[in-house]
């Protein structure tokens, strides 16, 4: 539990903001997949502090070094071990946070729960530990991509400034022209999240926003009945990351206002191929992929880092305040956008892993190769 | 997977709409927990059709017997079994769905991954499934009270119609008072959302809504870091109900709009006791409570079976149009609320049990007690 | 835990010897498989009581029902509720074992972790919780059957009277042209069994013995690496059968008796097809199949219920005396002989599911199928 | 699966003999445990290659870091990260590996399951993967220290050589004062045994032997009914260890020789306090600890590598032969009993963690705490 997630691909973390090394190991990744670092630092990049205006300005390398379950360039089906150096580790005192509290962080909750915490750099619930996850993505997407499986993540909302309705050529080939620190597919939605961003900032304030992650390529059959559901699955692992307040799949919370004339999605056969005339369920049908893109949206709160003054408490149960100066984002979504995409595909794969099984017929036809 | 979830307590249903029975097993129940088919049967009715002119009229008794795991009155720690036997399971015939899909239910997904179905009613699909959940989340519920740890459940919106802002005490009072068939704790919200499905009825179609739970009495220091952070397993376990697009936990989408200064929760501390100035983290912070009530929501999508008719296709790929006839909620919210609260006190007792180990010092108490 | 097992193919038992019920939810089994009571029935009646004289005289059809997963004949890929009924529950007082514990049966242990039990027939720790176990069993021994992998499993000996050795095509004639009510398949070593177990009833004591389990027809290459090697899952699934005190692969403890030279098992190749001119592994190397048969076996403690008298203590912690009359198998090997084979079923269909996705090419080839 | 094992308590290893670290994350762990390298290094020292006459050659220093989880010299309840770097990997060529299968050595199935094997040192396969197991089970052991509890492991028989029945007492005392190379707690069994050892070497053969653990202090009521059995869980555990045959519990296989009369451990309380007269169940009664100590045997196959030629085969399916050069023990057992010590102490953890949550008035008792 806890620091272990998956059935058959299976992602566990380790690492504090300020230890030694952050990293994962991953089992269950099926052998013969081309596999190096080149491969899971390109991941690593998209998460890279320093990288903007509009992101902490800690100063870290995140190099990652992959230990085992690689060999000769592929794949041999054992753990697959990665993890990065904290260089800056010890760059910073910290020393005001080991009696206080801070406000919306997990300081509290880790204080309570353990009676003891690395209260440096928020220690385990440290932005870092998400590195172990997006090289776990990367491995993930890298097995994806052989099935045809892509994904599209991007920041749809910063604050209330939202991109306008775009289809996913359009939002993928922005991304690629004209890619920007924020994420934003659409130019002039980008120049007014940075003006309200460059204005918070100002204000030692933070925004909140939100990410949306398009998976295509995903075959209908995928996901399963009842717990697992995929979206349940998507749900559990994009909610798993640091400062998510909500997930919605497909239309999310607006098919909630809708009626079932509206949002009910029409199937429509052309030459054999079934699919769908709308797609408000997101490509999800009963927690089973239908063939549709899978479309995943999360909000994150704002970065409750700021360093205007706050009230709050401290270890003895005392009043008092704090303003919490040092690097931080001023909003979480950029860098975050490639930990959704991260998460999603390790919850994609392992569904895919697991429905190999779903009928004896192709149980039979591996069963045969062996 | 699929069918069993938790760590500790643990959770397997069974059944289809139209089978013998549908049931679960609880496994890693304490012992010493005064339990009887009664206190079940309380939570299984609560979600029993037949009950309002907004429910389907399909006639079940819903009647609980547990076969397991209960002596003399008191759980055993060994697993309980409960359920429900189908009486109503042949009165209808089902041969119009056997060769087609209904438009965004689970028909279709399970078609692909399994190539066969039980198309009575839904199959495994079916809402029949969670008599299961409740049946189980009666037990969790009944554990979480040793502890003080209470649930309110009810509607806070139909369509666009939505209930004001209360506080939970006048939530409390005007369920018990003014108890009504959609469980909007509000008598003029009522009133409109029974007008709006009235009309909705006429038109053969259905509306959606969103289902609020708030948990309180919870401890703060319970639930995980990283990927059993207790909103992310809330998040699973409310998303694993069918027809939720979107889950949220205490302001939720709302947080991506406000700023940190706005967003976050001051500390303040009263006598030694620390609370907090707002509850925007709904209660959860870095994944683990904070001690505050516990907020969650789930946004239902429309009623995916209405009787206006509706493009499709059929098994061979064919265009068809379908027409669902027959006894279907013009809603689910109302009648999904205990399932809702289920399925959040389900994972909210594993996460306390697994919670009892997180210090040594706790763990050589209890040793020592043996 | 504790309840359930399995990766994919997932089995959750309950029932307490004098409970409503015992029995099953086997979740994860591929669709499409021909499946009815009759089948599972088939496995329950090797374990029927009263089948012998020398099994308890327990008066129980042990008739099965399944009331899920089961569409017109086949599985549809959903959870599968089987269970039988405790028509003979009341038949017995059982009074004079609630404040008592038998020597070497689970009743102490239960004790001291829950500090309540269901004291008649030892309710969950009854061998009638291993109905739920074969009827898992019957379900995963159909679907490795349409592999080609069977079983033959046979009591090697009872006390210190042994088979001698013999090939498992003469095991096979011997058990299907003379089968005998204590499972050992020769004729000789069965009389003198007969009249030693004859001998030990007339004094009130029972005997011990081993059971063996051999699986032909499995494929080179399934199982896993470290914690989950296939010898380790057959260990774990066997010993967690009540009496079981070792269970030994292929040549078991007398690998250690031996040298490097005398048990290395030689590759040699026929053709192209890869075979062992020994095979003291008993099929598995390293935790995976290597294409020969795959042998378990178990050692079982003599039944712990005796007649004669016995020292023991009560809950207040005196000291007292017991008799335990009634019906009891003076031996458990051979009622036990279809748990253990249930037991490696359910364990092997579990690793070749598993298997499936070894390989990304076979991952490549079912997900195309989708 | 596979690579990671545990409930509450979760160790996952990673690593290839050749590969860049060999290593492990440790989840789970109760806050506030005293912990620093020297602990775990004292464990690592005790499976060191190299330290006697009896161990293979490889020169490796085994240096344990640890890079996350501990905090100023305390477990702090996130996960542990501790490895060692393979210094000594490229000193050798192991290219005449590359096409050939070891006899009775994994390398067959590895390749038959992957299709790509990291053939250098078994990869995978090689016995420093235990290397991450035995630091958890330092974690482990440390934890259950604080219990009261302790283990016993030493060398029961090389060979044919056993040694004589001896009390616990006698056994620590043995191997405190004569620590010899091949822990065995009796000096004339230690001189014929290395006699053995030194004209099998010779003739280039190794032997095989059985390792005994006991553990005490343990109170009763740990382990689990059903699967989860305690016994059933060491079994898992000890048998996941590379070249283990068979594990017994307590008498193990000669209780299936015996009658229930010499066999049944009677009950006898003095002063209150419930012992037994024997304990020929090795401490755990129903899969649930009696308060006696627990008693695991394991036999140990003869080290499948041998200099002397054996028949075998190539990827390509066409026989050949194989002499097995270099550095390896000569007999598993002496370095492997720290490792079946430190899986029991991960195992029995667990056990005691999940057996927290036993009774409702356990779990009031801690949650009142928070």
């Amino acid at each position: 539990m806890s620091s272990t997630t998956g059935n058959i691909f299976k992602v566990t973390t380790w690492g504090e903001s300020h230890g030694k090394t952050v990293g994962v190991v991953v089992d269950g990744v099926p052998s013969g997949i081309a596999l190096d670092e080149n491969i899971v630092q390109a991941f690593l990049d998209r998460r890279k502090p320093g990288a903007s205006a509009y992101a902490t300005k800690r100063a870290e390398a995140d190099t990652v070094e992959i230990c085992s379950g690689v060999f000769e360039g592929y794949t041999t089906g054992t753990p697959i071990e990665m993890h990065v150096t904290n260089n800056d580790q010890i760059s910073k005192n910290y020393d005001n946070l080991r009696e206080v509290f801070r406000p919306s962080h997990a300081d509290y909750g880790f204080f309570k729960k353990y009676g003891i915490r690395d209260h440096r750099g928020g220690g385990r619930s440290s932005g870092r530990e998400t590195l172990g996850r997006v090289a776990a993505g990367a491995v993930a997407a890298t097995a994806l991509a052989r099935l045809g499986i892509k994904f599209l993540t991007y920041t749809k909302s910063i604050g209330s400034i939202s991109i306008p309705n775009l289809d996913y050529d359009e939002i993928a080939r922005c991304l690629s022209e004209n890619s920007n620190s924020l994420g934003i597919p659409h130019e002039d939605t980008y120049k007014s999240a940075s003006a309200y961003l460059d204005n918070l900032m100002r204000e030692k304030n933070s925004a909140g926003g939100v990410a949306e992650c398009v998976v295509t390529g995903v075959k209908a059959g995928f996901g399963s009945p009842v717990f697992d559901k995929l979206d349940a699955r998507l749900a559990n692992a994009v909610f798993s990351i640091g400062a998510v307040k909500a997930v919605e799949i497909g239309n999310g919370i607006a098919a909630a206002r809708g009626t079932g004339a509206e949002n009910n999605d029409a199937f429509v056969s052309k030459g054999g191929e079934v699919s769908k005339k709308s797609n408000n369920s997101g490509g999800i049908i009963g927690g089973i992929t239908d063939g549709t893109p899978v479309i995943i949206r999360a909000a994150f709160k704002p970065t409750p880092s700021i360093a205007s003054e706050q009230d709050t408490v401290n270890k003895d149960g005392g009043n008092t305040t704090i303003c919490i100066e040092g690097r931080h984002d001023p909003v979480i979504v950029p860098r975050a956008l490639v930990v959704v995409e991260s998460m999603a595909a390790v919850v994609l794969l392992d569904e895919i892993l697991v429905g190999l099984s779903s009928r004896i017929e192709n149980v039979k036809t591996i069963y045969n190769r062996f």
